[in-house]
Formats: structure tokens, C-alpha cells, sequence
């Protein structure tokens, strides 16, 4: 048992910080056991670890990101989306036939995605089953609670890049197959998006999450281009959601659909169905230009919305920063689109960590029986201007650099 | 004399980079004597500093800061302008009456300034005569090149921060004396804007500028509320630049317009005429919710456009920040108007040092003459996936921290 003594804020629910000076939280193991504003005698023999004004918040969760990506974070960031993937991000993926490429890259992501804070996380690979056991391995050795995607692309795609349909199926299962009874690290179907996958192939991926019972992540209505291509590309499919649904990839858990920027109502009427999450990533649709999602409507009609770092299109691994900015990116939307509304500090921290870590077992809060993973930060606050500790927690989500992360707790242990 | 070994980037132009990889520049005293690829052979006995992977570039210029809001930085950030200004920003530049609150906030803005890479500055103070003259001194003992004004405000402000119109100008004009023969750090006018400003108070401060030969900076039309309302309050005055040339404070440089977002033809002539500086602060406007600059059309109509952090509309005193957020900002202008188109990384980066350097004394490039006021940054590197300097400093702008900053040089010496 461990108690530290801190002030200590989570997400009540989507419009309600639940926001603690200087208080007790008791840890069981790798759980919470509770919150005390003064310590229960029973505990009072305890060692106490005073992190004095430091501030306990939940680790974060990042439900869209290229792990193959990461050497290019904050590269090229001035180009068009179509030059972007095109001069920079297939050829990139396509080094990861070496898996000692991989290596070093997946070994430095995860020791990076940690020391940002980020202990969740839905992750794309790449189209090899190599370099994509090698990123199932590194996360898993880390204890990181994720879902890993072995990408899928057998049309419309760079030759050096594409798939053979058959290849591609066979490959899959023998993915998910290898990692299904991980205990951290879990296998999640990836088909890049409907403009890179055959129905063919979308099917087989049906068949696959029905007998292994796994979920997909993919991009959905990301772009304009990208909605219109899927449409086009998928007769008697009315929207991009759709098309998954009737290949049968909407029937397991989770579903996360990243970018989800231009959905119709059907979409949103399907993801919701199918208890699915918009996964936001303002930076990263606003570098590739791709436009911005309609946070405040989506939240109005109960959408249920996490947020994703997006490396390489987005720049920056802590997800703190993708706080701020889906915050920033709601006011703008509201400026050009009157019928939209911004969001509130609060709303887009709830996505971040509780909305985020339903996907995950017992995360995103401190509720008693909650692991805790957590964060403690620090050094944000002036002497000549104290802050309460909800303003110290937004002025690191504006604010912050990763230094400002103290400590790091997963499942009880400081990492 | 000094010799750096590193690969060095800074502006040659709008357009270019002038990128050196591995060179060597020569510093004699305080200003660069020149880049050389190869040493020559006059300096062969001379000491070398071998900044080995590093990158060496011109600091960055800010050309539009609060200082008396730095206390507030990253706080309230969701909320609307009027709230923000009424409940946080106005009641916190009130303090500055006590001289003790300014000297810590001053010394301590001055510092951090410092810290993230800035050495070139135009700054507001306040209303408040001993505490703007503490902010000039701050500034003036670190020999921060820096024009510095105390703010007036003499209408439509809260009584608690509003100035008889003779006070405001008696002050104003002993505020300028005062400074008008620091070596680094400078008077310039500083009427909060148009709607705070009786045009007594404006035409007085056009006899202080004629008197002292001294420039001013202002926010222009940086909300559609500010541009409407400063045409109301003057009379005959068809823009708001109009104002400020009719009231005899253009005519004395710099002239310095932050924001200019919503500027007619008539504005820009006039910034034109006047040699004056538009100074973008991209993630300030999109916090306050006041709308997008459009630089690509700006630049393109021979517009000088600076950068500036505004702190506390803005989070980040690294101008750094604000050069990559310039680019996305410029692409979602683009994205909504489709007239507008976005900018290179290049161009931002250009704002921020050669082009803002202008306003200053030989600052913002390396070319021979020039005040050797430089950061070394580093660390932006993976072993597995080498960059070129460019590449490197673009990884700064976009994905780097405060503590990617190695070293710094203010005239050849290292702080």
C-alpha cells in the first residue's frame, strides 16, 4: 500500500472536474482504494509520500497514432496531404521490411509515448507482420494497455506498399492469432481506409474479428477526398461507415474511427450503434489541411469522442497539448460555422483520459478499483501567483513541455 | 574572436533558407565576421567550439507580448474574449499599482523570455508609470534590444484601470523621457486601442512621438468587434489605421500593428506607407476566438508580417511555437477561404527572425555585421533517421521543447 499526498484531479463526467487541494490517495497494489481529504486514522501508520504542490492526474490515452511515423514527426509539416504521403510517409513505411529498423524505431516510440504521459494507446504498424510483432512486443514488455494494428492495403496504393488480397487476409489472422491472449498489447484490425481496401479483403477482416472477436480502428471521413473516394469505391454503400458495417468489421470491440470529420448523419447514426469512438486530432487535421471536427455537435449528440496524438501528421506525442488544441481548433470552427459550438476545457481533458479509458480496463480516472496510472505534475506556478490545482492541470495542457512531468505511475509502480 | 563549429540556418529571404551543414562561423566580439565552410587559413590557430550535431540559428524577434499577463499564461483559455478580459486579464493588469507584484512578475517574464529563445521584443507594460519603468529596467540590465510601452487608456476601460485623459499623457510623455536614451531597451507609444482612446489622448500622443521621435504599437483591427467599434468612436475615420495617422502617430518608426486581421485596402495602404509591421500571433487569435490573419495574401501584397507570442491570449512565450502554428493556422485559412492560400515553413520562419530583426538593429540573420544573437538547438535527432539542418529546425518549430535550447548568445556572448 502506498499513499501520496498531493492535490489530485480526474474527470467526474464530461462537464465536471472533481478537484482535490492537498489530499490522500490511497493505492492498493496497482489500484486506487480511495481519496481522502484528511487520512482515515487506519492508514495513519502508513509511509506517506508528500509530492507537496505537485498535482496527480490520470495518464492519458492516445487512440490514433502511426507508431512507423514517429521518425517523421514535425517534418514537412508545410506540405499538401497528397505530397506528404507521397514523398514522405509510404516510403518511410516502407522500411519497415527491416525489422531492425523497426526495432529502433518501436523501442524509442514506446520509451517516448511514456515519458509523455501516454500509457493507452491505439496504434497503427505497418503492412509488415514482422516490424508488427516487434511494436506488439515493445508495448506489451512496457505493460502498456493497447490495441496494435497490422495495417492492410491491397489496392490504390503504392506498389512498393500494397498487398496481395490473399497475402494480406492470411497475414492478418496469423497477427491476430499470435496476439490475441496478450495480457497488455492486444491485436485490433486496421484497414488503412475504404480508398486502400478491397471489399474482398474488408470481408475476410469480417470473418476475422467475428472468430477472434477483435475491433478495427481505421480513418473515417477524414477528408473530403477521402469520404467521396470511399463512396465511389464501394457501390450501394451510402457513407463510409457503411461500408464497414455490412463488411461485418462493426460487430466487436472497439470500434475507433479516427479523424471522423465530415460524417453524414448515417455515419454517426452507425458508430453509434455500434458503440464506436471519434478519435479527435486537431494538429494533425489541421497540418494536412484535412478540416476540422465538429467536437461540440458530435458531444451534443452523444458521440462519444477520445483524442489522438496522429503522429507524424500531428506533431507532438502528449496528448496534453491535443487538450489545448482541440479546445483552440472548437473556437475557430465555431467562428466559421455559426450553427457549431466550442468546447470547454473541461469537456476535451474528459475525452482525453475517462471517455478514452473506457476503452481500455480500468482507466482514465481515480474512482476506487481504477489501476492507477497516473501522472504527477509540477513547476507550472509562479510564487507571486498561486494557482488552483484544475488551473495548474490546464496551464500544463497549454502550457506545459514534457518536463513538467514529475513522475509516472502504471498500475501502482513509478516507471 | 570565437569560432563555432555546427551547422548553421537562418533566413537569406522570404523564400530561402541559407543552410549550412557543418560550417564554421566566426564571431569577432559581439557580430558574426562570416560562415565558412572551410576554415580559412588566418584562423587556423584560433579556439574552436565544436557544437558538433547542432544547429545554430538567429533568435527569434517577439514582436507582440504583454508582460503584465504572464502570470496568467495558459489559464482561462476557454472562455470568450470579454469574459477573459473583464474577469482575468483587466483585474490582473490592475495589480501592477503595486511595484513589488512588478518587479517579481518582471524579473521573472525577463528571465523566461530569455529562456525560450527571445532577444528581441516589443512590449507591453501597463497603465502604470513605476511598474512600466521596472518592466524597461528588467529588460535594459539583460541588454534585450526592446521597445516598451506603458499602456493608455482613458475610455470605455473598467474604472479600476482607466486614466484621466491629462494624467495619461503627462505620464506618457515622462515614461518617454525617461527612456529615450537606454541603449536596449526603448519607449514606444502604446494606446491600448482605438476604442480605449479618446482622440485628445491620441493627438497628444502625436505631439509626444513628433517631440521624441518615437514610434507605436497597437492592436489593429483584430477583431471584427475592435474594427467596428473603432470606427464609430472617430468620426470620419474609415479604418483603423486612419485613426492613428490622423492623430499624427504614424509618422515615427516602428510602427507596429499587431494582429491585423480584418484590415481593409485602406489599412494595409496605410501600414504600408508607414513602413509599419503586422504582427501575427497565431495561437492567441484562435484562443480569444478573434479570427485567422491572412498572411499568404498579406505577404504576397508586400505586407511586413512579424510574429508575436501575445502573451497571455497566447500560451507559449516560445516564438518557436508560433512559427509552425503560423503554417497550420495559414492552412485552415486556406481550407475556409479559398482565396487565401496557406504559407511555407520558410516564410514563418522568416517572420519570426530576419524580417521582425528589422525593427531592431542588425538582428535576425547571420550575415556579416550582424549581432551574433544566437540559440544552438539540438537533440531533435534519432540515430536512426538522420536530418538535414533544415529539417532539424523545422523539428524544433514543430515538436521541440524549451529544452531542445543548448546554448545562447546575446552579442557574441553566451547567457
Amino acid at each position: 500500500m502506498k499513499i501520496y499526498h498531493a492535490s489530485i484531479v480526474y474527470s467526474k463526467n464530461k462537464d465536471e472536474l472533481q478537484e482535490f487541494e492537498k489530499a490522500y490517495i490511497v493505492v492498493e497494489n496497482d489500484r486506487v482504494e480511495g481519496i481522502y481529504e484528511t487520512l482515515p486514522s487506519e492508514y495513519e501508520d502508513a509511509e506517506i509520500i508528500d509530492f507537496k504542490n505537485y498535482v496527480i492526474i490520470p495518464a492519458f490515452s492516445d487512440l490514433h497514432v502511426h507508431a512507423p511515423q514517429y521518425p517523421q514527426r514535425g517534418l514537412a509539416m508545410d506540405k499538401l496531404l497528397s505530397d506528404w504521403l507521397n514523398d514522405y510517409t509510404f516510403p518511410l513505411e516502407a522500411k519497415y521490411k527491416d525489422i531492425n529498423y523497426a526495432k529502433d524505431v518501436y523501442n524509442a516510440f514506446t520509451k517516448d509515448l511514456i515519458k509523455h504521459g501516454t500509457m493507452h494507446a491505439a496504434v497503427f504498424s505497418t503492412i509488415h507482420n514482422p516490424a508488427s510483432d516487434i511494436l506488439v512486443e515493445c508495448l506489451e514488455k512496457e505493460h502498456i494497455q493497447s490495441f496494435v494494428g497490422k495495417v492492410n492495403m491491397d489496392i490504390n496504393s503504392p506498389n512498393y506498399l500494397k498487398e496481395d488480397t490473399k497475402e494480406s487476409i492470411k497475414n492478418t489472422e496469423l497477427f491476430v492469432k499470435k496476439h490475441i491472449n496478450n495480457k497488455y498489447a492486444k491485436p485490433i484490425l486496421t484497414p488503412r481506409f475504404a480508398p486502400t481496401c478491397s471489399f474482398e479483403l474488408l470481408e475476410e477482416l469480417g470473418h476475422i474479428a467475428k472468430k477472434y472477436n477483435v475491433g478495427m480502428q481505421t480513418h473515417i471521413v477524414e477528408s473530403i477526398w477521402e469520404r467521396d473516394e470511399a463512396k465511389k469505391c464501394y457501390d450501394g454503400c451510402k457513407c463510409d461507415m457503411e461500408i464497414y458495417e455490412k463488411a461485418g468489421l462493426l460487430n466487436n470491440e472497439p470500434i475507433i474511427a479516427a479523424h471522423f470529420i465530415f460524417p453524414s448523419s448515417r455515419d454517426i447514426k452507425i458508430l453509434k450503434e455500434h458503440n464506436g469512438f471519434a478519435i479527435h486530432c486537431p494538429d494533425a487535421t489541421t497540418n494536412v489541411i484535412a478540416g476540422i471536427m465538429k467536437t461540440g455537435s458530435l458531444l451534443d449528440k452523444d458521440v462519444k469522442i477520445a483524442i489522438g496524438s496522429d503522429i507524424a501528421a500531428g506533431q507532438y506525442l502528449g496528448i496534453y497539448h491535443q487538450i489545448s488544441s482541440a479546445v483552440r481548433l472548437s473556437k475557430i470552427k465555431a467562428f466559421y460555422e455559426k450553427k457549431e459550438r466550442s468546447i470547454s476545457f473541461t469537456e476535451a481533458f474528459y475525452m482525453a483520459t475517462k471517455e478514452a479509458g473506457k476503452i481500455f480496463d480500468y482507466v482514465g480516472t481515480f474512482e476506487k478499483g481504477y489501476y492507477f496510472d497516473a501522472l504527477v505534475i509540477g513547476d507550472l506556478e509562479d510564487d507571486f501567483h498561486k494557482l488552483k490545482a484544475s488551473e495548474i492541470v490546464e496551464r500544463f495542457c497549454y502550457s506545459g513541455e514534457v518536463t513538467n512531468i514529475k513522475h509516472r505511475f502504471l498500475r501502482g509502480k513509478e516507471i
